[in-house]
């Protein structure tokens, strides 16, 4: 009789976002008349630029006529996207990363939840809290974290770093020594990142105690400030520490389009053993390649018409980060974030729970943000609210919040 | 010290088609005169249809849109294209399958590698010998398969179930019970298949040892024969003991363009556990859903203008499927397949081993094949062609084969 992976069944309900669907639903329901401003899940609102539009296109096109239709593409990516991105991303800052260690994937999830696979089971990781919630549920499907505590909402083998205001949201080296350490700069969900020094602190950590950094820089289009590095590969020695992830979902808006890339050096190994290798292996056997259409439309991103554009649209949802910001803390709140991200992660007002709050939020102001304790216990007492709205249902949300 | 997945080491190479590659640029090398005609990869080579590709522009210009923009899908699929399946591919066919059991994906291949995450380390599979490479690759880096024994090509803890000639191509009950039986019908590489009546069989079996059977019905479009499922869920029972991948790569030529779908039905239970909810949180936690433009692309698959365009393009194939098969019996050769799968398999002459008769029919004819041994120890003394090519080229190929 064949068993199931009973990892699975550790894994609590993921309800947060289900349960915030239900309480903004049972609202509406009670007041139908409210207009109500989504200002939760971080899915971008803006159209697609006209550059990928237009690659989009034409390789929809390409695809009509057997000269030049295209099948399977190249597992690991085709070579026209992986040498815009080697140039683009990492060239143009100074980061010697060669096309064959840029991984062409469906998005930064995929890839965060997969990277685990090539890690032995008994590797202790380390994430902050509050964190992504897939890099600790791809551990727990794995059996890499031990047992959880409902009541603290923890795992017994999961080493958390807690960021909150009394550290400025930095995390520190943890006492216990981790092997794989997850971290996301700028930071999903807090919105705040750390300094190009101290992001170099880490990597001289992680090839200090041989642990590797699995480093998500889905937010790297929003860095405004120069002493923030974009890419981990910015940092002397890093490219034997350090896989990179990197998505086009808030940089160019392919939330639904799904393209997402990751690096893994070819400097780093585990003995002899090449994990860039391994990584192949792992692509060519369980992925067939990111579409040909999407590829094209990643292409875009990186040509002049396409930077000028994106950065366009990015600064678009900087101004309502800003707007969110400079409005939350006029009217008295403590707010941090939304300077190299999209995201306002606010202190709640009066000791109030961050459901406390969301509840307060939605019967008061009729706008939905996301309770921070859905993202880990250090995020208890903070909201996340999200840049990408639009302009002028930004102002119509903060205008509310400022009346209240 | 971080430490790797120590089973990605027990992985021998992959060299089918990279040997392949090697011996053709050679040939082509030294014979810069010789046209080669490939029929060794399983890609598609004609165009998408007209309605397909109408509905990706509309898609894509949907996205040029703020009204019309779409971000992130829903991770099991949207509800047109679940439906779509539900009524195209089940219902029509007296199969009670709901949207709900229905989980939209990248593609099979993706499915293929993944779907065995949610069962137990300890399970045993089964395969067919030959085999398409990934079912047991996967069980390998998952740690499930013991080890390599590199002269016969096969694994300890595999269960195999040889595929030849002596038993006309169809798997028998393995005298080991399995866990997890592995059924690709039609059958790639043999494009052989069975029919009802013996699936019907091992559906009963499935339920009687209390095993899963992962059914591989990738080539389903291809099949002629009235007494062919085209999907296992037209046996009885199957509901409770398997779970199907489906692919549009084949009946519609997404290659490229990266679509598929695994059916778990919610009868499928192990205890109280439902694998249908499992492979739900596998989904939402590691992968983001399949582009939208994509889902539009297969719905179109599904209309009317669709499903006459494509079935013109399985018949194409099969064309050549049946102008393959039919020469090579004349020039007197044994072969197979070729009738519900686009692939023709046939039996080595003169006891020449598979990469022998590769050698031969590339430097005499000029023609690509697949050596059957790539795909498993049974599979030697055998070959494979394709019927993916264009008219031209098949009938070409065929005239200098039966010219040998």
């Amino acid at each position: 009789m064949y068993k199931i992976n009973e990892n699975y069944q550790k894994l609590p309900g993921s309800y947060l976002f289900s349960n915030i669907a239900k309480k903004v639903n049972a609202f509406s329901a009670a007041n139908p008349e409210k207009k109500i401003i989504r200002l939760g899940i971080g899915d971008v609102t803006q159209p697609l630029a006209p550059a990928v539009i237009e690659a989009m296109h034409g390789a929809v096109d390409e695809m009509a006529h057997a000269e030049t239709f295209r099948g399977y593409a190249p597992d690991l990516g085709y070579d026209f996207l992986r040498s815009a991105i080697a140039d683009g991303d990492y060239r143009a800052r100074g980061c010697e990363i060669s096309e064959d260690e840029i991984f062409v994937s469906d998005g930064a999830k995929s890839d965060s939840g997969n990277i685990q696979e090539i890690f032995a089971q008994d590797n202790r990781i380390a994430v902050c809290d509050p964190v992504y919630p897939v890099y600790v549920d791809s551990n727990v499907m794995a059996g890499r974290t031990g047992t959880y505590d409902a009541a603290a909402g923890m795992w017994s083998d999961v080493i958390y770093m807690p960021c909150t205001m009394a550290n400025n949201f930095v995390p520190e080296f943890p006492k216990e020594t981790p092997d794989l350490i997850y971290l996301c700069l700028p930071n999903n969900p807090t919105g705040t990142t750390i300094t190009r020094t101290q992001l170099q602190e880490w990597v001289d950590y992680a090839n200090r105690v041989g642990a590797v950094i699995i480093y998500d820089a889905a937010y790297e289009a929003y860095i405004s400030e120069e002493n923030v590095a974009h890419s981990i590969y910015e940092c002397e020695g890093a490219k034997s520490c350090a896989i990179e992830l990197r998505s086009f979902s808030k940089n160019a808006g392919f939330t639904g389009v799904r393209l997402g890339f990751t690096v893994v050096p070819k400097e780093l190994k585990c003995g002899d053993v090449s994990l860039n290798a391994m990584w192949a292996r792992r692509h060519g056997t369980k992925f067939n390649g990111a579409p040909y259409i999407v590829q094209r439309a990643g292409e875009a991103v990186y040509s002049e018409a396409g930077r000028a554009q994106l950065s366009e649209q990015v600064a678009y949802y900087m101004r309502n980060a800003k707007l969110i910001k400079e409005g939350l803390s006029d009217a008295g709140y403590t707010v941090f974030g939304g300077v190299n991200a999209p995201y306002i992660w606010l202190k709640t007002p009066e000791g109030m729970t961050s459901w406390d709050f969301f509840d307060y939020l939605l019967a008061n102001a009729n706008v939905v943000g996301t309770p921070g304790s859905g993202f880990g216990p250090s995020g208890e007492g903070y909201f996340r609210l999200t840049a990408f709205g639009s302009l002028e249902n930004t102002k119509a949300a903060l205008e509310r919040i400022k009346n209240l």
